[in-house]
This record gives structure tokens, sequence and C-alpha cells, in this order.
């Protein structure tokens, strides 16, 4: 679907293979009360979830365990005026099943920075949207 | 300042040189009781408020005019584990000053879509934190 703005809509299987070429999303959350932001490397489960791995005891997952979140990644090429986003909003939950936890250390994503008491975090997929912008011309 | 998360806090001006050299941006925000995200280009004002361009008549606008919200640009390099982050937390408003909006469509930043109906949006950054990863290695 093309829209006057100049967007086009990616569908789910789109969507999900644009963010299966990046490796760094953004968690968007509220923090007392105000939206909050933080990128993260991250990976998809075999369910197209979003896994990251993170400090079990970082303010990110205080903030974000049992609550849906968005996330957010994209890739823009300013010289061309085009690209994509993807958000994926969904619940937010600490693994905490150990097998779980045991086959998600062996093909889960690995954490940017060293984390002893690392977690992964599971966002839920139920809901993907996407858009893109294929090079408009410049605006008179 | 470091932390042991392997993260260097940016300082203010540090933060703006940084938010200058990127032109997209994540604006964040609640959208019917949920987190939203959305990228857009966008333009640093003499006072380093954050401007963005858009349609009177979007989401966007009817969304965060008179709203706190976060923005945030960043740029990592996945092969060597580093980036910056920076996001500006103010409150969003409509620019409606004819004078300013004058000043805008000279000097501020240009929509990469047509908006016959175009608006600027000023976000002020009385409130701007970032952090910087550098080459971590790569955990065991």
């Amino acid at each position: 679907m093309f829209h006057s703005d100049g967007f086009h809509t990616l569908d789910r299987p789109e969507c999900l293979r644009l963010l299966a070429k990046v490796p760094v999303g953004r968690v968007v959350y509220t923090r007392q009360a105000l939206p909050a932001v933080l990128p993260v490397n991250f990976s998809l489960d075999t369910d197209s979830s979003v896994l990251l791995r993170t400090s079990a005891s970082s303010v990110l997952v205080r903030a974000i365990d049992g609550v849906v979140v968005a996330f957010e990644a994209d890739d823009f090429d300013a010289a061309s005026r085009s690209g994509w986003s993807v958000v994926v909003t969904g619940r937010a939950t600490v693994v905490t099943d150990p097998a779980e936890h045991d086959r998600l250390s062996r093909s889960g994503p690995r954490s940017w920075v060293v984390a002893r008491d690392g977690v992964f975090v599971r966002i839920e997929s139920d809901m993907v949207t996407g858009r893109e912008i294929s090079g408009t011309p410049e605006p008179v």
C-alpha cells in the first residue's frame, strides 16, 4: 500500500525479514512517567519474538519486565532519502525457565558488554508494523 | 565517566555535537496508552532544540503537541561493538509564530516527504543525556 505521504506500508513477513538484517534496535518504554528509549543489540527467536540480553539488576529490566513496550529498528540513507522502520509492540518478560535460558545462552543474542548477572528478555511480536520510503525527490 | 557496564557517559556539549552529525532520529511518545516511536529527519536550532517538519494533520502532531516526549539518535558499528546514543527529553510544541515559521522555512529541516500543510515541531532540549560504548571485547 502506498500512502500519499510517500511511505509504503510493509507486511509482517517483510518487517521480520528487515528486522533480521540489523544488529541494534531501541526499546521504548515509560520510566517515572516519562517516555524513555534505550538502544540494544538483539536477535529474533524462532517464533519471531525479539530477544535482548542485559543485566538482571539493570534499570531497563526493572522498568519493562511484564510490561508492554515498543521495539524499533530502522535503516535510512539520507543521500537517497530512503529507508525503512519496523516497530514491534508487545509484552516484555525476563526468561526465567532454566532450559529456555540454556537454549538462549547458546543461540540467543550476546550482550556487547559483560553482564555477570545476564538475563534474556523476550518481547512478544504479535503486533508488528513497518513502513518504507524510497527515494522521494527533494521537496521544492 | 566510565561505568562498570562498559558505557561512557557523555556531557551536554558532546551530546549536541553528536546529534548534529546524524540526519535521522526517533520521536518517542505515548499513543492510546501504548509506547510509540517514529523515525524522522531533524535538525538542531540555534538554541539546540530539536526541530522536525511534518504534516499539521499527522497523527504524530496530534499526539505530541504540548506533551513531553523523548527524542533519540544514535550511531553504532556492530563490527567494532562501538557507538553512541543521545536522548533529548522535553516538551514538544508546534511552531505557531508566523515569523518563526518563516525563519525555519529558510533554515529549518526539510521533510523527506511532501506535506502541503507542513508545520515545524520543536522539542526543547533542557534535558540531554548520552552514552558511548567503544570497542568492548566479545564476552566469553
